[in-house]
């Protein structure tokens, strides 16, 4: 609870001024380290639960952006373009773009993965997201810093021609790239285990024995555009934007 | 956003004060009747976008509590207790003891639908809690007289028998009642669809071609737990506990 060892704190100080906010701030720096910890570094106070309360302080950012600016939108239309803003590649590229990666604490045997690095910059991201959150318990350092991202790639995925037909846009891509059809694989939820009625249906798409992306929807049709939408914005990224990896 | 017609504002206090909550509190009423208003009542003003942002609000509420009160457990303990916590069956029987059915509009049609109300009054509940949480930005409207329950089914998760062994649990169940094994059946995600390294693997449960409940891990053994004691808990509810059904 004490902080954390001023080396290691002024390194810190050097990643909070770089998302603008005051290193004043009502920041608990112990959980800020805990974040940046990954569990090769260390088996206990590593970035696991604070991920866990992450993931959920990201999805409640998307939704009040959503709420605050897109009001017009169906949930359906929310749950796409949630879908690409709390993804792995997404989260990843954000943290790659402030550096998150120099102020990562990593043992050797996850130094030499070189594979699991978007995965664990994701997750990092994640954390701190759950570190900030749990600051001061609201989003107020958290807000000023990634909504004015995360509304730029929100009104990028209601542009783009592929989210109006997701299904024939995927399609078109694993015929060209793979000479094959996507496979869907649709189930309905039991109802005792189905969150709600925009989540009755369950869609896959596999290709190549590879599931590309999972949606869920109130209809299969619905949970099938989903589903695609996900795998075709992420088969892109891989593809044609290299610059969105992580080295 | 004038707030809801003086009828209708009543109404609604009532229900505050069943919250324990002050009537003078900073409340949204505009949306707190738009969280009690179903798509048969109203198209547009219904509680579908705000249920939307409901959902990570009672997501974070979970891990938050489970942060503050659980620290020794793994990101897999908590993943399977949020699972619980969160799902349909306990969402609609905690609205049901603040009797919100009694707030809830509802058109014609869903008021003949009596199959579909444990999802409307579970949709409903996530929907007050999105109008709550907007009202302040931050869950100061809904920890006071939200965790304590939670807290309670926490642990009581946490002592349940199954939560040690849920296999073993969910195969004696399903033996007995249908003399029939589940039936469980993993995939590995994607690595660019994938969440994190805790969902590595998603396992599901099946039986008489019905899906009883998913479940994510960092291995195949853990996502089979988590989707049996998912399956477990809810056929539990089911089965021996009929006063957990909302007629």
């Amino acid at each position: 609870m004490s902080g954390c060892p001023p080396q290691r704190r002024r390194q810190l100080e050097k990643l909070i001024a770089r998302l603008g906010l005051s290193t004043t701030a009502q920041i608990r720096w112990d959980l800020l380290d805990q974040a940046l910890t990954h569990s090769s570094a260390a088996a206990d106070a590593n970035y696991e639960q604070l991920e866990f309360a992450g993931d959920s302080v990201v999805r409640l950012l998307v939704a009040v952006l959503l709420w605050d600016n897109h009001a017009q939108g169906t949930v359906g239309e929310w749950s796409a373009i949630r879908s690409v803003l709390v993804s792995d590649r997404n989260l990843a590229t954000l943290a790659a773009q402030y550096g998150l990666d120099r102020f990562l604490l990593l043992g050797p045997s996850a130094s030499k993965d070189t594979q699991g690095q978007e995965s664990r910059l994701a997750d990092a991201f994640e954390a701190l997201l759950g570190a900030l959150y749990l600051s001061t318990s609201d989003l107020s350092l958290i807000q000023p810093w990634l909504t004015p991202h995360l509304q730029i790639q929100a009104a990028q995925v209601k542009t783009d021609p592929a989210y109006q037909n997701y299904k024939a846009a995927l399609q078109q891509w694993t015929q060209a790239t793979y000479q094959q059809l996507p496979d869907y694989r649709v189930q309905e939820n039991f109802s005792q285990s189905r969150p709600n009625q925009n989540e009755r249906f369950t869609a896959e798409v596999w290709l190549q024995g590879q599931l590309l992306g999972t949606g869920k929807g109130r209809s299969i049709k619905a949970a099938e555009k989903a589903a695609a939408y996900t795998a075709y914005l992420q088969l892109q990224s891989l593809t044609i934007d290299p610059q969105s990896t992580v080295d």
